[in-house]
């Protein structure tokens, strides 16, 4: 039952992505052609096509991240057996990096929403300064963010699936499976997640280069 | 023996930042007071400004980094005691994400030093745009490195120090005190080269900006 709702979760999101988009790929194609092409004149045309694949990529950015979220906090798994553990449920806040992957990956997405107006302000006036510097600023602040996040979960998924005998760690991955599976997911999509935004930041970067 | 010699690297290493700080520092001042005063003309010296504080900040991010390095890579305690434990030795090498602290930081290092001819051309030429660029866009990179570094490491940092229950991992730290001490020393370190790190970036896209 909780595995077939975060699975239709799941679908909408990538569905939603989708609808953002195939209507915005169809303007950005020649836009990024133009900016290619056209390198000395042409400047505010190849800022614009900058800017849409800013757009796509922000969008893209916000489905892993909302992904990678819903996974992480819809992660528990209950034993139908006996182990030699105390408790048979495994949840994503038994373990505090998991609890913070959910809270900092939140924000990310909460940022990535409220980013969306300036990215399109960066489409419709390509020459405007200001709300590309703070896309800049903003993304390299969410990118250490979503990092940390990142970098810390694999670190526990890690010692999850293989254990550590210097200091006595055991496994758990044998006896919660699924949970390290979701986990695992959740730990890759905030990756994904991180090369989108540093991929952001580039783009945003050199496109504040042409005056 | 070990701890004395790592006292000493540390020490040499804070004289060589404080080197590297004197003499810039009395050019930078006044520099930075230009950049602030007049905003609109003398827009070389606004640049040059940034681009001196950029070199600053990037010997800061280095001194830290290497601090960090050095710090866990020689952090290793034996047990003078017998204790439930079969081995009797901690090191950082027991824990894989200790040692991809010391292999990313190591990475981190190497980079700040390479780029810092680079920082040096934009304080020489600084209207030139191709360095600053290739500045925020490696200092990008640079930053989900050092901040996967220092997440990964402080998750397991904060488990060495609390454990956790409901895994059934205990806390090392009563036995290890000395290598957890230094460990956190190391991510802490790590920390404050990413929030370094991070000021480059902002201080570069926005030294971008003007034309």
């Amino acid at each position: 039952m909780e595995k077939s709702e975060s699975t239709k979760i799941d679908v909408v999101e990538t569905n939603k992505e989708k609808k953002g988009k195939a209507p915005l790929l169809g303007t950005a194609a020649p836009a990024i052609a133009a900016a290619v092409a056209h390198d000395g004149h042409a400047k505010g045309g190849a800022k614009r096509g900058i800017a849409i694949f800013d757009l796509i990529l922000r969008l893209a950015a916000f489905a892993s991240a909302l992904g990678a979220t819903v996974a992480m906090a819809t992660t528990e798994e209950t034993l139908p057996f006996f182990t030699q553990f105390f408790q048979f449920e495994a949840s994503y806040d038994d373990l505090p990096t998991f609890t913070f992957f959910v809270v900092g990956m939140g924000i990310v997405v909460a940022y990535l929403v409220l980013s969306v107006p300036f990215s399109i302000v960066c489409i419709v006036r390509p020459h405007a300064v200001v709300p590309r510097l703070l896309l800049i600023i903003f993304d390299t602040v969410i990118i250490a963010l979503a990092t940390g996040a990142a970098g810390s979960s694999a670190a526990i998924v890690y010692l999850a699936h293989n254990g550590n005998q210097d200091a006595n760690w055991l496994a758990i991955c044998q006896q919660f499976g699924d949970f390290c599976q979701r986990a695992s997911g959740a730990v890759v999509a905030s990756f994904v997640t991180v090369v989108l935004l540093i991929l952001m930041v580039v783009l945003s970067a050199s496109a504040l280069r042409r005056h």
